[in-house]
């Protein structure tokens, strides 16, 4: 049958000799979730996940992924035209070593300039410089194929207020303004939208589930300009930018205020988050000092009005997922259920919390097969009856005033095997053990991944993803520095050490190809413990209050330890859940936060 | 009553303008351990440990050294003049931070271009730079004011033969090759004089303990030049040396050939290792490729005879050691026993074994509080008695034809109080811990440390050094890339990847200063397990072979999964070194490697 928007948009590389065209799945700020307007890699791969690049050459068409979404991506890429990498994988080339082999001699690389990050466009243009080729970047090559494509969304910016943030937005200019002095810059512009918000306690809709807008910030020692839809801002916002003294200018304008910056200024600026052209527009002389943006680790450390806030958030969200837990081990098999209309139910109990905002990701509502997949979602159309027998995945996560969460739990249905229990139970040890590391101050989460991944690694079982990652605050449900991984992934940028104040997903699971897929995730705060001559010693503290399923624990296969800390964890989820839920719930809930022995 | 030689240097400095002058701890090549020319910074400052950087201003003196030598230093530093400077510590400043603090503008930052390698020498360069100063390299100023200084040694350079190789130095150096091909390099310089000494199958005697010589090693793509101290090389040498196709120039004259090489000609070198000048001569239109050396990772990685032949090193290794507790621990209290003498018995058992060759390290024998400095030495002057009671901390190893062993055992001697016995199981806990991890290809040192410190970081109890380092085979018993450290050192350069055939020490330790040091060591090699879906699974075998005192560990202090660990370590122990003991040894051993429940 064949792709035709690959086929057109071979006719458009052609018409201006561009030999191979790259289309990651970026807007114009590296955003992990991008608005409908840049959802172009997927419009012409078919593709949904939230993380893949396709690369076309004249004959060649490829989709990069990473673990989380082989099983989705080869679904979804079945008769497009495009074959997929899964990265990672032994004997899979890089899209990098794919470039050197593919592009001609003298050939022309081309993407949108907009699109790619100025790090990693270096890297394309190194890559083009080996071959005596060029780049091409000034165009978008989808434009002229996809006809219906959606406008770039304006929803209004609102005020997140003083009582959520903890920290006024002059506040956190200063302290931006006090890392520009040592970094001796004149200027710093930052383009990460989460970034942004966070600095001026302003939030919006842009992107589905992440709660931010389009715009770009510049700020110098005394000014600081918002580059910003202007009918996004209204008369209050507008006010209150005033106030904090910061300018508003077009998003469009960008470009052209970092052409007329002085010569010879300095600017601080993270290049793996600055788009290319917006490097390319610097007058030649500006200075770059290429460093991470200061507020990238100030937004990760939770202030004490963050982190109380967050606490209570979580407990609503608890209640949430207590109640449905309830709802669905109560009632499966009793009443009609699918995996499309359960996740419905859950995400209404979420809704009926106060100062819900949204959800904070699509929720994954999985059963059987479908759990293997690391993030399924299942569709009004497509998803599968949910019945008496095996496992249900659920992981969800909402935004309300007081912070964002995101659980994991999966839910025994009915009858499950041995294999599905020692599995399961396997995954709750892992979980366990590194939720109850003490560790000293200086760690990152590379050197405590393994501490989680090591009871599966015993029985040759691993998951293809890191551990956990960081939380932002009404903002992107992932954010660095903070994360769990074993290896370095540099453009993860979450290898950072663990700070007092940070909050990290803690999410190991089994996924069976075929078979099932079991996660168990809490969100954990970083805090501090006894200090002594060894250094501070640092600890977890759990904030995710919901019941981890007993029945699919078999307590002979977790040693003293491990029951304690579980016991200790249920304990924990019945006192802070217990209050808000009925006299049957509270009932159930005593049998499922019961001592194990 | 003032250090004289710090007051000289001073009057040096005068003379020259210089305002700073460094004195790090290496020779020529960056080498870890060095001959005693070399030992400017011990002949300065009078501490004698193997890493520290002396830094001198017109009115201050400080001395920089790591966790290791914390408490040595603070006793040898008494008196000299010089501060000590506890690296990694809270509120100590790093060098650079101390140069930008102390340099004057327009000052002059000095050191002998040749001890500081390339990379080191353009921070310096950097700092001077922001201070509008400038560097002076061209002369050791330790020269004029150190009289009776040693010459540099000149022992001859033998052949290691192929049965102990394993590999020809005519297929290592095509290997190498092959990488210059693929970085596109026309020449390859090497410095590391370990790496050279296992390309080209050659030991000596310059540095003791470590079997290298002085040497540089210069590869094109046909020829291959050793710049070598002519009377090191005899004709035997010299005639093996042809046949490989390698040439022979005088060790000096590497700086003027570096200097000739042709125009615009490529490179390949690790600035880590080269040193300042050797890089400085190099005409300008040199295109420098800087990558670590090929060899670092190829001999890391052991060929199936070195691996073969360092198990049957470990065997008389793990017999001279036996033999030595057997006799420590019967005769302690019943026969005069002191530090140097114990260590002298034990340095003797060693050298009875077939083909030894040297000890591989100034064996450590340091019992009550010496034992908690981690690399103490007794000396006959200064040692101390040993008596029935308390432990004793042995750290030794040895050089033989077959290869390289290093172990570290502490010995029970008498009534040790149940603190005691807590930090000496939870020691062996740890080393097992790590011994038994199984891990998935592709994890370094750096994800797998914790796995090792967990349990004494849940007592609040660490050790301020790494948990393992690589090991040479017959050169340095200390080389990377391979080693266990939870945070990245990039001077260690031992945080790469785990390869099958790499071999690592595995050594946690408590060290309570003024009371008792505790320190288990064993070495592991990495090897294949199962691969499956998920990927290749590796593990360890340990291939040190000598009881772990069971009269230091409390069995209920342990979990089953540990005890099996430790009986089936120590019948494995039982099954090597048996044959080699006599009865009564035997006998004792039985008991000593008998099974704990």
């Amino acid at each position: 049958m064949g792709n035709i928007r690959l086929t057109k948009l071979r006719e458009e590389m052609r018409r201006r000799g561009i030999d191979i065209y790259i289309v990651p799945s970026s807007d114009f700020h590296e955003s992990e979730y991008v608005g409908e307007y840049f959802r172009a890699r997927e419009f012409l791969t078919g593709f949904t996940g939230s993380a893949g690049t396709a690369v076309v050459t004249r004959d060649k068409a490829g989709l990069w992924t990473d673990g989380r979404y082989f099983i989705q991506a080869a679904a979804q890429l079945a008769g497009s035209g495009f074959d997929l990498f899964r990265m990672g994988e032994e004997n899979v080339p890089e899209i990098s070593d794919f470039l050197k082999e593919e592009l001609p001699a003298g050939g022309v690389l081309g993407f949108d300039g907009r699109v790619v990050n100025g790090a990693q466009a270096e890297k394309f243009r190194e890559i083009a410089g080996e071959r005596q080729g060029s780049l091409s970047v000034a165009e978008d090559l989808l434009d002229p194929i996809w006809k219906d494509r959606p406008p770039i969304a304006c929803p209004p910016v609102w005020i997140l207020a003083g009582e959520y943030s903890g920290e006024s937005a002059v506040s956190k200019l200063g302290r931006i303004r006090e890392k520009m002095e040592e970094e001796k810059a004149d200027y710093h512009m930052i383009a990460s939208l989460c970034d942004i918000a966070w600095i001026l306690n302003l939030r919006a809709d842009d992107i589905e589930h992440v709660p931010v807008f389009l715009s770009f910030l510049l700020i110098s020692k005394e000014s600081a300009i918002l580059f910003v839809q202007p009918d996004a801002v209204g008369d209050e916002t507008a006010a209150y930018l005033g106030a904090c003294g910061v300018e508003v200018d077009a998003y469009r304008n960008v470009y052209s205020a970092a052409a007329r910056l002085p010569e010879r200024a300095s600017i601080l600026l993270n290049r793996k988050y600055v788009n290319y052209r917006l490097i390319s527009a610097l007058p030649e002389s500006v200075n770059v000092i290429d460093r991470e943006d200061p507020s990238e680790r100030m937004k990760a450390v939770k202030n004490a009005t963050e982190l109380q806030n967050t606490r209570r958030a979580h407990v609503k969200d608890g209640v949430a997922m207590t109640k449905f837990m309830y709802w669905l081990k109560t009632n499966v098999g009793k009443i009609p259920m699918d995996e499309y209309t359960v996740g419905c139910y859950l995400d209404n109990l979420r809704a009926q919390q106060e100062h819900f905002l949204d959800l904070s990701f699509e929720n994954i509502c999985a059963c059987g097969p479908n759990a293997a997949m690391m993030h399924y979602a299942a569709t009004r159309d497509k998803k599968s009856e949910i019945r008496p027998e095996g496992m249900l995945l659920v992981d969800s996560g909402g935004h309300y005033l007081e912070g964002t969460t995101d659980i994991t739990r999966t839910f025994i249905l009915g009858p499950v095997t041995a294999e599905m229990k020692l599995h399961f139970t396997t995954v709750v040890r892992c979980n366990l053990a590194l939720a109850n590391l003490r560790f000293l101050y200086g760690c990152g989460g590379i050197s405590m991944d393994v501490v989680c991944r090591k009871p599966l690694w015993e029985l040759g079982l691993d998951y293809k993803c890191g551990t956990g990652h960081g939380v932002g605050h009404i903002l992107n449900v992932h954010e660095g520095p903070n994360g769990f991984r074993y290896k370095i992934v540099p453009e993860r940028r979450d290898s950072g050490v663990l700070e007092e104040g940070m909050i990290t997903t803690d999410e190991p699971g089994v996924y069976l190809e075929g078979k099932y897929g079991i996660r168990i995730e809490n969100e954990l705060i970083c805090v501090k413990d006894e200090k002594n001559e060894y250094g501070q010693f640092m600890r977890f503290e759990p904030i995710t209050y919901c019941p981890i399923d007993l029945d699919g624990i078999v307590p002979e296969l977790m040693n003293e330890k491990e029951k304690d800390w579980l016991n200790a964890y249920h304990a924990m989820v019945r006192e802070k859940v217990s209050p808000y839920l009925t006299d049957e719930e509270r009932a159930w809930m005593e049998v499922y936060t019961r001592e194990i022995v």
